[in-house]
């Protein structure tokens, strides 16, 4: 017998449609990206695949993302799980500025090794930015603990315990578990269950609202690596897309 | 120090429009009904009552009434509890009727019997009925126990354990819960609250879509009877309309 796991990528936010870089910051959905979410939906209806329950980060724009798919492939009754260990990666001082003018400020060698780089992180974000979490009522269980930057290596080390604590054992009780949430929390997450490397992480991107299934074994390890996307033409599009972003 | 409690009627179905007995159908929100949740939303806004946790039914008209209140009031990322013993009464035979047909089937007193009595429910519904929840996945824990009938009291037994195991739990640990619900979980919740008799809880109605507020004291009784309701006039209009649902 095998597990069944969806990561679902969220669609379009406003931040991502003017190029800035986001982060922790909760911005919401634009219409395109609500129109991916619902379609993420109708995809997994049609290949049938049911999910039994959703983890979800805070953040809104993957929250409506995971509403708005569950709705539309009529399963909004499942049981729903949110924590801050889903979230996108804390991009650190860079949360709020334009992609193209940070490549054309630091040049784009600087400006790969803060986007890719596996352990190193940006700049960290002072707590009186206006970009801050500290004093989120969102991560009033962080408290002062919030980030204030993180590299891919601190997303999947704050992701893994929760993964392993809640995450895996539905997915050994027997339940499809859907994922819904970010870029890099679930880079995190595939390079985890495919064993990449920390250097081949860096060219690795995930499309936005395209159901990404894993039939994974016993122990959790993926049947077929890379998992399958449910719309495999579209993702290899979006993959080419995302490559290219902050370059133009 | 006292305790808030939200309870919100989700707005119109398209079964409600239909002037159907719904009862445990898993009806969708017609436009108006959507809006009506919205509308919800914002008035917590207003009122600056802020939710830190939701529960709803397993049904789609509670599910995305709290939804799309809670995105309206920048809340989505608050957790989530969902059980089948906050659903709507399940009514029997009557689930797909016509009010309208049945008053003028069976007369005003058995209508008025089956819809406002505490605790004689309609005729069960057969198992092969297309309205039947037997085999249901929402209800894939009750199995074979899933309601074929309820008078009030029954929901009003069924709501009750899980108001003590989990609700009222995070109620005393401070949080401001969230309730969305149906009708007449609704109503056997008040009913409790109050304290109202098996008798008078006939003449009570909930208003869809308008926030219901209870302070509560240290054991959990309202500070004033009956809560408030966060737009009175909409709220005394539209108890007038439901009064008179079926009767046209």
């Amino acid at each position: 017998m095998t597990y069944t796991l969806i990561l679902l990528r969220h669609g379009q936010s406003e931040w991502n449609e003017k190029n800035l870089f986001t982060g922790w910051v909760d911005v919401a959905l634009t219409e395109k990206g609500r129109e991916e979410a619902t379609r993420g939906g109708h995809l997994l209806t049609e290949a049938g695949i049911l999910p039994d329950i959703v983890y979800t980060s805070r953040q809104k724009r993957a929250i409506i993302t995971a509403n708005l798919a569950l709705e539309a492939a009529d399963r909004s009754w499942i049981d729903v799980k949110r924590n801050w260990r889903l979230n996108e990666r804390h991009y650190g001082a860079l949360q709020g500025k334009d992609k193209a003018q940070t490549l054309a400020e630091f040049g784009e060698e600087q400006f790969m090794e803060w986007r890719r780089s596996y352990d190193t992180p940006p700049p960290a974000l002072e707590d009186s930015s206006e970009y801050s979490q500290v004093g989120d009522p969102r991560y009033a269980d962080l408290g002062e603990d919030v980030p204030r930057t993180e590299c891919l290596k601190d997303v999947l080390d704050r992701f893994l315990p929760y993964w392993e604590s809640d995450i895996t054992v539905d997915i050994r009780a027997g339940k499809t578990v859907l994922i819904a949430a970010h870029g890099n929390s679930l880079r995190a997450l595939v390079k985890h269950l495919d064993g990449i490397s920390d250097k081949d992480i860096a060219a690795l991107n995930i499309p936005t609202g395209i159901p990404l299934v894993y039939e994974l074994d016993d122990d959790l390890t993926p049947v077929k690596a890379g998992g399958t996307y449910l719309d495999a033409d579209a993702a290899a599009a979006s993959i080419e897309a995302v490559a290219n972003q902050g370059k133009h």
